[in-house]
């Protein structure tokens, strides 16, 4: 039975993540600390502590295994067997489990185990040194996709090989265990926030993707295709779901063939970037549901309120003092929610806020997609502004 | 032109209003400090940082002031001149004016100035002894609302007096500065939570508001009154704000008489409990929209979402270190959303949460009233429950 105040609980990882997790928890009654390598991290202003600490730090697992009720994580670069060891010597459970990390955060590893489990995937093979390479191209074709096994988020770790003369330099900038993927011919890109909660699975509305330079830039709900495929991105990710160990949220990444057949991407044990739309588009967000879920408590309704869009807020200047110009469009546009982040230093490509649009009931997606770009496109970091 | 990081905001006290305010704050790259007499208060965990010293403590202002860029209040019982010295040696400005509280802390001088500029009021007159009393009964007739002039909120300060016998203890009661109201026959109570930005005036939808024991239990948006009411309402809500000098929110409670007139009961210049509803009910929060407005940014649509309903979670023990039971069916509940303000002490009637529901379009808000009363009377403080 659930009683109020609410557990105490611990992030590993102070990101942007951390802090939208820390603002879901304070109306639960659920107190945050969390922990990071960065002084005062994006989630510190908002949560009770920040405890400073790699992610590969035993002293800091501990100090914040010690401060709290639950651990969880926000990124999956911590080292899921200290975590594991700290969680029993503590005595402070941990969710998801650590195994799963374990096994999400080798891409080759999760791609075999879920190929085994019957989740269609990309046909991949893994790869030490260039004659791997050739001979996965013989097979396979080029273009090939070089993907380092571990560490790799917003296609960092990613490179793409044309051709045979692609290969040696790939492997060099990629530098580790690796294994590449045969070219997908995608019609779009999906994904599904998923959760497992004490014995409940659910999943979020499929939600439309949409990368550039494998990064994401925004994101559409509903996604704009047909109930079949929407149908058949449903039935994978539970079947994804099925194979993992721990409770919590899941971003669950997919491809939607040209034909309309549905591959499986990415999995990422954890809140995630395509799911940022549900804060304002669903009844309960992915965070809130992150936090019901590792907690054990009842999980809330996945429904979507209405269309809504989300566009990222992304470097456009090399690493400086952040300051964002031109928000007041954004504060002014109708429906328009403001997501920052807080991070002193910007540099292209990161990661520094985001935008939510909701719509009215039927509301075109594509012209929402449209308007919240063209609010978000006048957003710079670039003193020029001024 | 807004830039991000934002201003960083200082509150004047750290209850659940200034939990929820830097709620608010955190997605749009606003940082919050807080003060407060009592030691981490419900909105320390979420602040950056709480500094403890009262409401008239010229030393915990200055300090305040001196750590942040833009200074506010979440309660009345804030020393109006002091807060305006310290924002003038400081160079720190304070919204709402010190002025407009100063106008709105004595219940007196705030219906006189109502009064005065046409907005229509119960009767009242100004009484120091007994006699005064039984005058103004004489010409408003029994049963009469005798009100502290200063420092009452959730009708604390306000005692009823039924005949002439009530007097001698209702004014010893209430000991000090009082007035008395005459009874108002009303049909409902409404209210309105308004808004002053920066050049801009707007106002939420009208919100019904249920009290007993004349602390607020319910509210229901859309209000179940006709739409020349809800207009006539809305016209004197801008009459009020017209009076007001100072940026921010401001909830604006009225009587809703039998005849359909509208009275104007009382002002609270800040977020109130009447605007809760707003966080999942709106487009902008009453919480947001109050950021908004004391940092001179636009102002967020007040549109309503949907049919919402809010329902005050209060104590209902003796004092007590607060655990709140049977919590797993409010998390249950479709469109129920939890607010627990983390408070460590629980007695008779203190404001502990509030839940909010919301409905589909097109819900009855009277169903749906029920539907919520049912799961927050479910809730108690009470360990017999465990």
């Amino acid at each position: 039975m659930t009683t109020l105040p609410g557990p105490t609980l611990g992030v590993v990882g102070a990101g942007q993540l951390g802090r939208m997790l820390a603002e879901a928890a304070a109306p639960l009654g659920v107190e945050v600390a969390v922990s990071d390598p960065t002084e005062d991290a994006p989630a510190a202003p908002v949560a009770r502590e920040q405890l400073v600490g790699g992610f590969d730090d035993r002293e800091t697992f501990r100090r914040l295994a010690e401060r709290v009720d639950v651990l969880t994580f926000e990124i999956e670069l911590v080292d899921p067997e200290l975590l594991q060891a700290v969680s029993e010597e503590t005595n402070t459970p941990v969710h998801p489990n650590p195994e799963t990390l374990s096994l999400i955060e080798d891409k080759l590893v999760q791609k075999r185990r879920m190929e085994a489990a019957g989740v269609p995937v990309p046909p991949f093979r893994a790869v030490e040194k260039a004659a791997d390479v050739y001979e996965a191209a013989e097979e396979l074709g080029y273009p090939l996709m070089l993907k380092a096994r571990m560490g790799g988020y917003d296609g960092r770790g990613n490179v793409a090989i044309e051709d045979a003369s692609d290969v040696e330099p790939a492997l060099e900038q990629v530098a580790g265990p690796a294994m590449v993927e045969g070219f997908v011919d995608y019609e779009r890109e999906l994904a599904i926030m998923g959760v497992k909660g004490d014995g409940e699975i659910d999943t979020f509305p499929v939600t439309e993707t949409i990368h550039r330079e494998e990064i994401l830039r925004e994101t559409v709900a509903p996604a704009r295709t047909d109930e079949g495929t929407i149908e058949r991105a449903e039935g994978i990710a539970h079947d994804v779901l099925a194979e993992m160990s721990g409770r919590g949220v899941y971003g669950i990444e997919l491809f939607e063939g040209s034909d309309g057949d549905i591959l499986l991407n990415e999995i990422a044990p954890r809140p995630h970037n395509s799911g940022h739309w549900t804060i304002e588009g669903c009844v309960t967000s992915q965070f809130e549901q992150h936090v019901r879920a590792v907690l054990g408590w009842p999980l809330g309704s996945t429904e979507r309120r209405c269309p809504t869009v989300s566009a990222n807020i992304l470097g456009d200047v090399g690493r400086q003092k952040a300051t964002l110009y031109n928000v007041d469009r954004a504060l002014e546009a109708d429906g328009c929610h403001l997501h920052y982040y807080g991070k002193d230093e910007v540099y292209e490509l990161r990661k520094m806020g985001h935008l939510t649009r909701t719509g009215a009931d039927g509301a075109d997606p594509t012209e929402l997609l449209e308007a919240t770009r063209a609010v978000r496109d006048e957003l710079t970091f670039d003193d020029a502004a001024e």
